[in-house]
């Protein structure tokens, strides 16, 4: 099959990979995204090697379940042993034997073919695109903080970051708080956000600073985090949302000072996701930015690591 | 008056230093304790220039109530503006406009006098000493922990650090949690935890790994921290308690896919801490070094610094 494959060291497009085989759910991929991770994952972060992708949508191939063949799923990407105590608790997303799609010790999406073990996996409703069903598992991240934190209506919210990613996260959190802003470097790509009464910022004012009662970081960047603990009151919470590649001089006195409570968040269930998309509450499609085929990968990837982009996407 | 004062450099002892004029209660300091943070302002942190500490016990020589005078007390350190929102909650702690005794904008307990409002001071019971009372702050501080996070007595719970916070915070927990583990580098320092239950470790095994429902950060450096994010479970709790000077390399990305969640924690509410001391469900006289007079400052704060210290109290 065709596989967009990281070596460690670049991208390699491979016509002749061996499809997936074993005892899992065979997906044939329809769509995938190229997600903030995946770029990280190019610069060595978690020293991952295989076929890339965690976000896709696709078409059930093989099942031992025969009500899923030829259904249109997407999938959770964290797969555990299902014997240690996180899984036990249905928490297979802690589990320390667990495999990632795309991340950790399994093969992703960027491919014809993928596996899936039954139970990750979601039968979606027609009424969303398969576009945007490749947003599902982005977005399901983004209610993962409705998880951890017990949202307050009067909370004043702000998010950093102006990627999908802080995008859906600004969403969600105004589906819960009605003061929320958004903190980003590119005007372009928030102005769509306003529609639905968030505000948009360029830059911290004086006046903002200290005056949050929640700041999701959500740049994945040492400036990102600087400016959210700028913006936090004391004993505010702060969701840290993405990963830091750059990391000298995190300064984590002001936490301490200010008794700030930092939350750390990543991968979330997927319903609730699926059901803001079916339900139309949250918008996507003005984020699709571009389909390129698998077989320009390469160039896909350039375009998704220019700073006016947002949703790129891959067909296999 | 006789005062340590540090000019930004040095720490001097003045005989002659001006005696606190103000409307708030004047104290006559009896004894004094040195802490970690002091010995982080000799080295820079909070730029403060002053007359240090802030841990004292004392007694009331002016004030405007009659029932103070003569009365032995100690005294929270904080001093808020009364009109802001944090300190109309009652939080002056978090005051934007607060001065800190010793710490930030007033003068502290390094001298024979010190003056705070009165609604600062606590009136100690007989029962307990001079030199416990010195440890009522610094107990406040580990109380403040049970008020921030609400602990589980199943938890196992692991403190990192050997210092006098990070002994009086083990005993803490050790009120509300069974499994307690205190991990440091000097076994002198810890043997007299052991007495009631506490368990102490010199270096995590890798069977301490991940197995933490929450880990307090009682170091102040670097190599506290990473240990400290090695003991933690997924999704755990991380308490940071002292600021970390030393801060290069600071990586956060194990807070993120681990979804840890880390909480700010500082000066606690004195009461509880009063309260532990009289009833004796604490124990801090294992922990006085030696008293030097005040004119011996410098001295003082060199033998503070040896690893082996825990307690070096002045007296003026």
């Amino acid at each position: 099959m065709k596989a967009a494959y990281f070596n460690g060291t670049e991208i390699i497009l491979d016509k002749n990979y061996l499809e997936p085989k074993s005892d899992e759910v065979l997906v044939r991929v329809r769509l995938a995204g190229i997600c903030g991770t995946d770029l990280e994952i190019l610069q060595g972060y978690m020293k991952y090697n295989g076929i890339l992708g965690h976000e896709f949508v696709g078409i059930v191939e093989k099942s031992h379940n025969a009500a899923l063949i030829q259904k249109r799923v997407v999938g959770e990407i964290n797969v555990g042993c299902d014997k240690c105590d996180f899984c036990k608790k249905g928490i297979q997303r802690h589990c320390p034997n667990r495999t990632v799609l795309g991340i950790l010790k399994r093969d992703g999406a960027f491919a014809e073919f993928l596996s899936l073990p039954g139970k990750n996996l979601h039968v979606i409703p027609d009424i969303i695109t398969d576009e945007q069903a490749v947003f599902i598992e982005p977005l399901a991240a983004a209610f993962e903080i409705r998880e951890q934190v017990s949202l307050k209506s009067h909370w004043s919210v702000a998010v950093v970051g102006d990627g999908r990613l802080a995008q859906l996260i600004t969403q969600v959190l105004k589906l819960s708080c009605s003061n929320v802003t958004c903190f980003g470097k590119h005007k372009t790509k928030l102005k769509n956000l306003t529609n639905n009464g968030i505000k948009i910022k360029i830059g911290i004012e004086s006046s903002d600073e200290q005056s949050f009662d929640l700041v999701v970081e959500a740049t994945g960047s040492n400036s990102g985090f600087l400016d959210t603990m700028k913006l936090i009151k004391p004993r505010g919470i702060v969701v840290l949302k993405s990963t830091i590649a750059s990391r000298d001089n995190l300064d984590l006195t002001p936490v301490v000072v200010n008794e700030i409570t930092l939350v750390g968040s990543r991968c979330g269930l997927f319903k609730s996701a699926i059901d803001a998309l079916a339900a139309g509450i949250v918008s996507v499609d003005y984020m699709i930015d571009f389909i390129f085929p698998l077989e320009e990968i390469s160039e896909a990837i350039e375009h998704a690591k220019k700073p006016d982009t947002l949703k790129v996407f891959l067909k296999p």
